[in-house]
């Protein structure tokens, strides 16, 4: 995959501005919106399940986030994935804390065999939950047992493969190396900043930029995924390195948008370190 | 409407410090809480109706925002609003997607026809869906077509003095050019920075400051709606003077707050850039 | 008690990175999960009940604050907390709002009587509110009448004393002047800075900081709320030191978090300005 590639698909989501329905928790969602805008989409949230089905209908795209799950959200969930499907929108799921609670690992697996889905995104300790694997989340972190390292990417890649085989979509696990893969290729991303892992959101907010990525580029999901984590992994070095002596996790939240908000395509296929595996 | 008279309303608002009751969106409710307190509001949200009833008896103000609409909120709503409404407190009405669901238009006509409004606040798209004409609010944003202009000036505060006269109440359409209406007068406003679009909640944020505005202002609903619009539209061009090379809609959304926060009456009076129309 | 201490007690939190479940509300929840990764713990938040009980038992503290009280998560509170309590997490219960509404009230009550809560922590006015004695909360703010104040320092001290021994737990009462009890001592902080009341969710963020500081501490519920809360303060304090003429309470939220980020345990023992009383 070139890196000039992931230029045009960046283009086409600021050229097109794609709205997606985003039914994600309420912890982050305010970050949500801002990222999504930053990167060029436009968001909408709507849970009730009345007004989300209009909500997807008029939409590009749907994201679905379990972050703060309720049995009500979870049934919207259902619903507006199906109009999404028959639409042929791009959907994407972000299992949160699967393997956390049985609730959680029950609905994120019910969620991925009902609906089309395009891009699951978690952590390994999620996806792996996800898999039917034995996991042991850490709440919503990933155990670091899970961590995808050099020594063991070889044998995830091929887990994702697997999996993506198997769910009939794209996988992204996301980490100090990410991984997307479908069922014939993995893609690792080399990009990103520790700093992501301390402040709260960073994946419900890629969730909806992998989405407006995917509305925008709706023949390739997979290179649309690894775009926008690309992307924002880099928005989370430039931010890393606007860290003043007093700033802190806040002040890497603010840079971290606003590094979204500024990345052009000439600056993402330069500092994109992606490779297959 | 003297300038002058913008400072007499805000520095009103600082001298009282408006309790509001804000049944808002779980998107931006955090934003709406902190840009009033910088406005010299004070916030309190509320929406379980035992709860939210006893909570509008001890505020001074109502904001109904349907941003995230759900039907156990939208009965609350009408609840604290016939309350509201009983003890002659503003209520500043928020269709926010009215056009986008039918549950949404519908929920907002409901609200405006039951409850004594004192403002309704919204896009040009959503403000036409109220009123029942046609319109395609392409999700929470206005449609492009239905932007207040110089050239449709006259027709737009002719709209919306009629729907003004309509409902009763004050309209507030927000988007370039503003315009405030009450059945006599229209009064466009033309402060504001097209960054304001860039982030989310610059409306709900809205909506909470024009309640305080209202409040403090009891006899003066459209000049207290034109005061705490140009006031915001202000603290958008402070904000977005304030933007460096490598700042985006996250550091904007900060400096607009902060704005708001050093807002005086003087350059209130100064900057504002109203007229009659 | 020394200050040295202090700074123990936040090495230990820093060691041990707690994972704390917040049930919270939804206008602070994203501060309140940087606040807490800020000062060394971890969040997740989940408020449907299946899922809520499952997410306690991997965690290892709990918050429970009624800011937007449901009764639906009020029946989880209850639930989770049963649970919380057999597994010897601490409890720390904000009866925000009390004294303002009366499901506030009663629902606070309900909670602090029914579950083995470790740090009840709010205002005065809410406290005392909880306490059965007449109170006028202003909304969510405390009544200024109900200030802790030099003049009025031993009898508060007696009474948040009182009030420890009566509910069996550490009462922390926050404002100019902070006091925490229990039993037998009080302790009064004098850290912080008036800023702090110029944004929405500073005393949430300070209940998960709280947790994270008694689950670290275990044995030292009184002194792990002194610590958390003086290094609160202390945080307001370099934040406020950092304010330039063109910020507002929207930066200053940004450098608070900042600088709960950076404190170290040295800064906070030099910093920290606490008695008995």
């Amino acid at each position: 995959m070139q890196t000039a590639l992931l230029a045009e698909l960046l283009e086409r989501v600021r050229a097109t501005n794609p709205l997606v329905h985003c039914i994600t928790n309420y912890v982050t969602a305010c970050d949500v919106a801002n990222a999504l805008i930053a990167c060029g989409g436009s968001p909408i949230m709507a849970d009730e399940e009345a007004d989300a089905c209009a909500i997807t209908r008029i939409c590009g795209g749907l994201v679905l986030n379990i972050g703060t799950l309720g049995t009500r959200t979870a049934a919207t969930m259902h619903a507006v994935g199906s109009i999404a499907g028959e639409l042929h929108h791009p959907i994407v799921l972000d299992p949160v804390g699967a393997g956390a609670s049985a609730l959680r690992t029950e609905t994120a697996g019910a969620l991925v065999d009902g609906l089309p889905v395009t891009v699951v995104r978690g952590n390994m300790s999620e996806i792996r939950a996800l898999s039917g694997a034995a996991a042991a989340t850490r709440g919503v972190d990933a155990n670091p047992d899970d961590a995808v390292t050099d020594e063991n990417l070889a044998a995830s890649a091929s887990f994702a493969r697997a999996l993506a085989a198997q769910l009939g979509c794209v996988v992204a696990i996301t980490g100090a190396i990410d991984l997307v893969a479908d069922a014939a290729r993995a893609v690792a991303i080399r990009n990103g900043s520790a700093l992501m892992g301390k402040i709260t959101g960073t994946g419900c907010m890629l969730d909806a930029i992998i989405a407006a990525y995917a509305v925008a580029n709706p023949d390739s999901p997979l290179e649309a995924a690894v775009a926008a984590i690309a992307g924002w992994g880099i928005a989370g070095e430039v931010a890393a390195g606007r860290m003043g002596a007093l700033d802190g996790n806040a002040s890497f939240r603010t840079y971290l948008i606003d590094a979204a908000f500024n990345l052009t395509g000439t600056a993402l296929a330069e500092a994109a370190r992606i490779e297959e595996v």
